[in-house]
């Protein structure tokens, strides 16, 4: 992975935040966003990280995002809020409503925000992981941003990929970090597999007559499975309702798909549930219970075949420590899109 | 189904009151869980009524259950509490954490109440659906009772089918109701069709060399599967760690199988979510929300040989509407379990 595509993730989390800079986003602003991407980008989410620069610069070129917001709580109890994002960059109104969910938590034990008007925010993890530093678990849900799944047996994609995550500590373990969505792949692997003309597995797709669909060009033809059928399809369903409907935010029929229009507001919905460990636990107790949950299931004999059992989050856990050490990995295709996107905006890509 | 084989679910309940009453639960306990467990069968839930009565009744002749506990906190703070169960039976736990739930969500928006020291308290949409009446959405999670799911590529069973359920009502639709296993099926459903002398299909279940196994009888050479692979397995895991490991419940290799054991208290670890819906909007326009996202997926095409696109919950709506006129259904092998059980206990089976 060290090989010449790779770009340090300092110099592209620079590139990035001057790229933001150049079309509007305050200088604050622009550094978190940049920040949150880079993250994406070393903890493995390819689809998520610099990947989507291209398309959230021509969001925000197109009057699409706000980048003046004013990012505040509608609705608030002592253990609730609802935060408007007011259609800003969604990674700033999700560190907002994370802030928000530690401080409530801290004081009632668990704590349950919730977003609207905000927008594609990257990969669930990262939110989720916000907690952890203040010996909390965190999980997040949101509305995916585009809607390629439909009702199991049906045909109109009234549904997104509606993702999950959870973040749990260990002790001497790094986190068990859950994030899925609740379709087999997520879309945003569609788009990467496309980008690098490579082919999906069966199973990711099907047609609009049930039939296995493998190229990720023809992606618009078909539609994403659910994860257990009928249950994946309840699990994004039910996600979407808290996350959006709950919140005032899009849901089914009103997403709009942010991969063809770049300048309808998305009202994205997103919602994010901070759990203090110490009003269940002593922390050090619990966190050592989560490293003999890990130990446990790296104990495991496996099927034949297979070298090791892993927990979640592992892999993402060492790909992090390979492109901290050796850079992003950025493929040919992403890296002409950057080179031309940074010659439009005078930001060099650097090496 | 409203055949000679059914009885009447208020004479079905009263026996298990019956019979519950007389190995020593305290008249209103028997009552209450008696109730719970007829509700069960009311709403389809063929492995977790009625058909698990012989189970809890010699589970409470060992020993194993305390028919007289002392349920209540252990740690409390706004909007969460541990309750302690006390060995009691799990229906009496569940019942009391849902209360003090919706009681504390009142005040806090939400609440999150964990369960340690329970036992298995029937189907997980019993205890999601308590808040509904509060207008509020409830969410329970628990650790399952056997472990019969081995980490993703493993096969030490380490894991339980560790469900979730979430209820979100509807307007002038019933709520949506979610319940689901991690797994692609529930153990239940392989008790039910071993019971019945039924083949299960492929994908339920696989052997130890990764072969499919159908024969229900022969479960205990073989473990279910979950849900998309790694991401089911990921969901049990962290199911697990919420609902047993934070709570100080078993989890993991400290699971025992209730199935074989009838003695060693369970420990088992159960958790419900309260979320007033008033914390985040107007209770009636999210109700219509919700009709409108019903009315969505019903009115979706389908794929080709599908008569209908459903919700989670219509099913079982469905055939509680039936019960209720026609009685519940209860198959030869378990009327003959159940005619031996009282005739031990001095309780006639009603016709």
């Amino acid at each position: 992975m060290s090989d010449g595509r790779c770009i340090p993730a300092e110099r592209l989390e620079a590139f990035t935040r001057d790229c933001l800079a150049a079309v509007g986003l305050p200088a604050d602003d622009a550094a978190t966003v940049a920040g949150l991407m880079s993250e994406a980008d070393l903890n493995g989410s390819d689809g998520h990280g610099i990947f989507r620069l291209p398309q959230y610069v021509k969001r925000i070129q197109s009057g699409g995002i706000n980048v003046t917001p004013s990012i505040g709580a509608l609705r608030e109890t002592a253990a609730t809020a609802l935060i408007d994002g007011d259609n800003a960059m969604g990674h700033l109104v999700m560190r907002r409503a994370a802030n928000v969910a530690i401080e409530k938590a801290r004081n009632c034990g668990v704590a349950w925000i919730g977003a609207r008007n905000s927008n594609h925010a990257g990969p669930a993890a990262l939110y989720a992981k916000m907690p952890l530093a203040h010996d909390m678990i965190g999980l997040y849900v949101a509305v995916g941003n585009a809607n390629h799944l439909p009702p199991w047996g049906g045909i109109d994609m009234l549904l997104s990929t509606n993702p999950i995550a959870v973040a749990i500590p260990g002790r001497k373990h790094p986190p068990i970090v859950l994030d899925m969505a609740t379709t087999v792949a997520a879309y945003g692997k569609v788009k990467t597999a496309a980008q690098r003309g490579e082919t999906m597995p069966e199973g990711w797709m099907i047609d609009r007559l049930g039939r296995p669909l493998t190229d990720p060009k023809r992606a618009d033809e078909g539609f994403l499975l659910p994860i257990g059928g009928p249950k994946g399809y309840g699990l994004a369903l039910i996600f979407g309702l808290l996350a959006g409907t709950l919140n005032g935010a899009a849901f089914g029929k009103d997403v709009i798909d942010f991969n063809a229009d770049s300048v309808t507001p998305t009202n994205t919905g997103q919602l994010i549930v901070a759990i203090s460990i110490a009003a269940f636990a002593d922390v050090e107790a619990f966190k050592s219970g989560v490293d003999a949950a890990i130990d446990a299931m790296h104990g495991s004999a496996t099927l034949p075949g297979v070298d090791a059992v892993r927990v979640p989050g592992e892999h993402s856990h060492a790909i992090r420590a390979e492109r901290q050490a050796g850079g992003i990995p950025v493929h040919p295709s992403l890296r002409a899109a950057l080179v031309g996107l940074g010659g439009a905006l005078g930001v060099a890509l650097p090496a």
